[in-house]
């Protein structure tokens, strides 16, 4: 069946859009008391990616509850590391830990190429949630980009500056090509089984490009993207890269149809360095949403203009932050929904 | 006396210098055994700070051990809201911890400006260590910037986000502009005090600039560190904002010296829009101090080439990270002071 709404699809392909779409990075979440709900009948945040039945009803809640203009699978970057093989834990108010990391050659010959088979939960999340959405709105299916995931599974955790992730490609580039290498494969395996699971869309999410040099990006992070791009050609996909400001105009020449901007990216020095053949997305700053009704319309409608009517996708420029008000992301996202150029 | 050495300060003038002058920013501190020792002896990490002999100490240690070509008195940018009234503990392995932070306009009326007087012990250090230094090289005061300064305040410990700070920023914008006079005027007092105990530089520490959007940046954070330029005709500035890529234009006009640049940004380009009447100062990934000696050296010139022969001051892109080998860090200082263009 066709979708009732691809305005973000089209939007992605460049093709000509009634109005700007809109969804937002982590829209499913503790923002919402429904979510809050699910949540609380499940063990914890990862029992609830890894059971089909209950990500399917978390990913549905925004397009209900908040009226965007796309689903986007709930499930999370790290579920790659532990399909090659390195299992972690999310706790509570501290983020993912991970009990084994990579330290050598060998640790690097262990893991295993994921495929889209050891990652059946999402694949089964994907189908039930299309089946769900009832071609209501377009689903998008994500990963992480390899140097982000790569970053985890040395440090093994979050960290401000990820320096052990850094000195790992500083002393052992050859290596770090490798692991870099056996990461891009699975997650092309993955993204792949994402589509043929249902997803109309896809999203790379490079959470941890800004603690790069611009030199150490494109060596180590830019060029397993652009593999991922290459590979990807069946659905429309966006690369989201926080904090790379640095690579905006090599952005521009992927094999992609939308580049993710953070609020710190200037709209139009973007767009002039990324060039007009790709779809924008972005780029709030989250904390607009703490702001008064006023003020938010104001600066969304603000943002809507400065990126002009066509091929842009509405959107923060990271994911909604936990203690946000639900009606203020509604304000953000109906005043999107209504504006007219 | 003259200086022995004062190619840091010819530098930021932008007079003719011979040869590249270098510092590093945490040069005084957990990478020397020396200060180790020293800190060992103390109860901790503000009893030093806090401690005029022991601050002189650990200063004066980079410029014997490393070969620096500046010193940078030993102390804390949270000195100052402690001054203002909210007295703060550097948690081990966590960081700063502060027990009141601010909510209300009542909060904010009870700060007091704070004057030199109330950092006596920055004061004292800094006499003692320009007493220490006996002329050799310059030594550098500092502050945090406002912003920065506001974020701990309100936040009350560091933070991925800020965002409880930029709430403030978005729900509060009258008291936060209060706030940040406030700030503004105790660091004027404070930064004088270094000039008349003896500092011959100083640096602004934009340290979470990165979190804001540039417009935000523009109406609470330059604004303020604007104001201090304006008011520091003494001795040479250096303003540092930190991941503030957005407003590199905006930073090539203030009324300051040099500008400190991180290793995201591309120096080339960073030239371009700071324009010629500014010495940039920068901007190695610190990381790179995790790597070989050859390629240490190899990206150290490269640097250098990059940034030209004259106005620039050669540094890291942030602070050395604890857990580097000193001898890497000599081999960075010795072939900046070894290479000429």
């Amino acid at each position: 069946m066709p979708l009732k709404n691809d305005l973000i699809l089209r939007a992605a392909r460049g093709e000509k859009v009634e109005r700007t779409p809109v969804w937002l990075m982590r829209q499913a979440g503790r923002i919402l008391p429904e979510y809050r709900k699910v949540r609380a009948k499940m063990g914890g945040f990862k029992e609830l990616v890894e059971t089909p039945e209950f990500a399917c009803e978390v990913t549905i809640q925004p397009v209900d509850i908040l009226g965007v203009d796309a689903a986007i699978i709930f499930s999370d970057i790290l579920v790659i590391p532990e399909a090659m093989g390195l299992p972690y834990q999310m706790i509570e108010a501290k983020g993912p830990w991970f009990e084994k990391t990579i330290k050598t050659a060998n640790d690097i010959a262990q893991l295993k190429i994921a495929t889209a088979d050891d990652l059946h939960y999402v694949m089964d999340a994907i189908k039930l949630t299309k089946s769900g959405l009832n071609d209501r709105v377009p689903l998008i299916g994500f990963a992480g980009a390899p140097w982000t995931i790569f970053a985890y599974m040395i440090e093994g955790s979050g960290s401000k500056t990820f320096s052990q992730a850094k000195k790992f490609l500083y002393t052992q580039p050859i290596l770090s090509h490798q692991l870099l290498q056996k990461i891009t494969d699975s997650t092309i395996n993955y993204l792949k089984g994402q589509i043929s699971s249902g997803a109309d869309m896809l999203q790379l999410f490079d959470s941890w490009a800004g603690v790069l040099s611009p030199e150490q990006y494109r060596e180590f992070a830019l060029k397993y993207i652009s593999k991922i791009c290459d590979a990807i050609t069946e659905v429309p996909l966006t690369v989201f890269a926080k904090d790379a400001h640095f690579v905006r105009k090599d952005l521009g020449e992927l094999n992609c149809n939308s580049i993710g901007l953070d609020w710190t990216m200037d709209i139009a020095e973007s767009r002039e360095l990324i060039g007009n053949t790709k779809t924008l997305q972005g780029n709030m700053d989250p904390c607009l949403l703490y702001a008064d009704y006023t003020h938010i319309k104001q600066d969304t409608i603000k943002m809507l203009k400065s990126f002009g009517p066509q091929r842009h996708i509405a959107n923060l420029g990271h994911g909604l932050y936990p203690d946000i008000d639900k009606d203020k992301v509604i304000c953000f996202v109906e005043t999107i929904k209504e504006f007219r150029f």
